[in-house]
């Protein structure tokens, strides 16, 4: 039987006259695309042109809700919030991008948090809730998108949602299934035969590899691409080619473009 | 054959700390509320609160999008955008809305432009066109509620939208069957009972009565209520009985919560 | 020897079509107003008014920067933002109103730290020493006006900063010297009779009260007055004149209107 | 005499995670630096790091205001705002860089409008009052730069204010000495050489030609570079080479970094 993974990566997140990353180029090297909702990046226009992009190369689009804040592109942790003005916050996101979406012919197909937003809920079980309700809340049927071994990936299979497991290919993990923080020694692998074996290791032998020695079971649905670094497309062509080559079907999770 | 009207008021206008109008005690007097979409006012909890306000009063809710102006409150004009631009952001605001509402179980039934853009639009055929493409990418069958004798009935209609007109009780009209501008004399009526005769006029016997002594043909099926101004709540309640008295009904233009 | 306090109180808030408290009462009640600088709330108009408002009346006008926080009004905790960032933005907001202030013939005479910044700031010397370096970049005569028993207090002191300290009449203060928190019980004092008496205890003794029994040396330079509660004009008006009852001397603790 | 002209760039408009142009490169090649504001570009660190980078280089700096407006970069035609609030959003703009310049220690030497908001006063004499009074509010010694011809110009030399011509090298101009629209055919010179010969009859002859054949009197004081198209240091740098290769020296029109 064949392997198979998904390739996403983060995308429109430009915003009126400033461009960061390189959508066009990423988006012949992916499958799907989380499309930022306007909150930590992206505007609307941003946001139609990259479904458009998507949609023209059968790459599959989902909503990649934040924080309100575009002065930290939603990197910066924002806490004191009330849930229920959070909640309503990820559900106009998501509701946003989907009826977007469904005007261009291309539903979304997906859900997955943003940066502060998504690091903080990974580790606390009420903020991984709201994120859950939110989704549910806009269609119980979109697959949400969340690391394993994560409070998000808890909530979202209590809840009854879709999961898809997300994998990092250039990221050690804790014994605890954590991505081991940057801060922290060998958090990153930049060796690509490297980053290539340890997707081989989740993807064929289905369990993640951790720094303490471990095996934990995984079943890996996607694999987290990096866009707004430098050299992003190189290395993700690098690695797409470097995975085709071992065998491995580059696929989307889920048929892109397709009402739940 | 009972004379209906439906009463219409901009809601959902409050923002973060910042509160304005009392929508609560508007909502107990109109059948349907504009709700913003956050570009010119009105966040995510505020948006949820107002739909859950109106469904619970059985009142109907529809998109209220304007320019990107959170200072000005949508009433600056602003130029010199591409029409593509204003039309995603347009769509934008209509698809987070209409995705919240449905997801709270009362769906949207209606459109209606903002201050500035609405004011621009009723003048210039582009920008009537921008909005109505907009509308109807979302969802072609939501009512487009504007004014009558403007370029965005024409372009509604054109379009082939289901359309609602709107009219004034306390606002004079010109021969063109424009609102006479507030900076001339006589703009503005006063009086309860000059009002509610213009209602009548307009709804019982089907005609705009214009400043010049013309007779416009009107099928009036929405009076607009203020919300934010001083008295806003005592004067609507005013009206709402003084057509009352005269026996006009008051109810909805289109059935309330249900999808179109 | 007469004893005086400052009465001082956060104001120029509004934005933009939106209202938040009653500026023109408070100026009547307070000798010193902490001006929103356009980060958690005011702009530019509203903080001319503020200014303007404030000369006419004799009353001390001072920076109150905040997080950069529209929507959650400086109240959200935002964390994950580097120090110097943070400082540059603290720096901006009191150029921009010692600027403004100065163009209109009543320079600033201090700074206070809003909301969430004031509060993480007050326990973290780190933030502590950023909010006051940034004070001190832009002039290192303003006075800086801080809790007492907190980082910001130890911070401004160690920097050479004039302090002037800050109480509260209608709070408890734990043994530490701190606010007792609004979640617990007793933090709140509801009894103006009960505010006059730690006011002359805190002013005229030279001494906070605590919860625990215990006495902490302090100078009391202003008291802090709440201008945004319901029926917070009221509850001023009453507690200056029991002050004054009491023969306590309402005055700035600083000329207002003077250069350093 | 030697013939002497500084160059002028518009500058740190880059925003959060957003970069725009090379300001690094360009700050080898020019002379004035005009510093965005925070309101249709740039944010605090942008801002400082601009100043002192412009501070290491000896370029000097100055206020680059603009609409609130950083969807549109402050090309959008804003209109409907009272001319009192615009006043009060230039004055808050330039404080605000100039309190930071000064904390850093190199203060600004002039007001330079952005964008729309330039455009529109260059055409408005009421507009253009607005920017002069602005900026003599803030500081009447500072430069104010401005185009020929303009409504700017008259209202800046009514005022009193020091001016300084701007020209360009790639534009041509109307009859009536203003800049040829871009929507039509021959408005920019794209030929380095007729771009050089353009500065030199402006700047060593004192006249501008003009698309007619007309001579309009000019002592032009400053040349505007464009810093955020592409090629834009390539240009930059060329046209820099050709006027010195003319015995064209490149100097600030006034003393960087000093008081006025």
């Amino acid at each position: 039987m064949a392997i198979s993974i998904d390739l996403n990566c983060d995308m429109g997140e430009s915003f009126g006259a400033y461009t960061i990353g390189d959508d066009t180029a990423m988006l012949e090297l992916i499958t799907t695309a989380n499309v930022a909702c306007g909150f930590h990046a992206g505007d609307p226009s941003v946001m139609r042109d990259t479904i458009l992009g998507a949609k023209a190369r059968g790459v599959a689009v989902g909503a990649h809700p934040s924080f309100m804040d575009l002065y930290g592109f939603g990197r910066r942790r924002i806490s004191g919030e009330r849930p229920e003005d959070l909640e309503a916050q990820i559900i106009y996101q998501i509701a946003a991008i989907q009826g977007m979406a469904q005007a261009l012919g291309w539903p979304i197909t997906h859900v997955k948090t943003h940066g502060a937003l998504g690091n903080m809920a990974a580790e606390d079980r009420g903020l991984a809730e709201v994120c859950v309700r939110a989704a549910q809340a806009v269609d119980p049927t979109l697959t949400f998108v969340t690391l394993p071994y994560s409070e998000l990936m808890t909530a979202a299979e209590a809840a009854g949602l879709p999961v898809a497991c997300e994998v990092f290919a250039d990221r050690t993990y804790t014994d605890a299934g954590a991505l081991t923080p940057r801060s922290q020694p060998g958090a990153v692998i930049h060796d690509t035969a490297h980053c290539v074996d340890q997707v081989l290791t989740m993807v064929r032998d289905g369990f993640i590899p951790t720094t303490g020695g471990g095996k934990l079971p995984v079943t890996a649905a996607t694999l987290c691409m990096h866009g707004d670094t430098p050299g992003a497309v190189t290395m993700a062509a690098e690695l797409r080619r470097a995975l085709e080559a071992e065998g491995i079907a580059i696929a989307p999770f889920r048929t892109p473009g397709a009402p739940a």
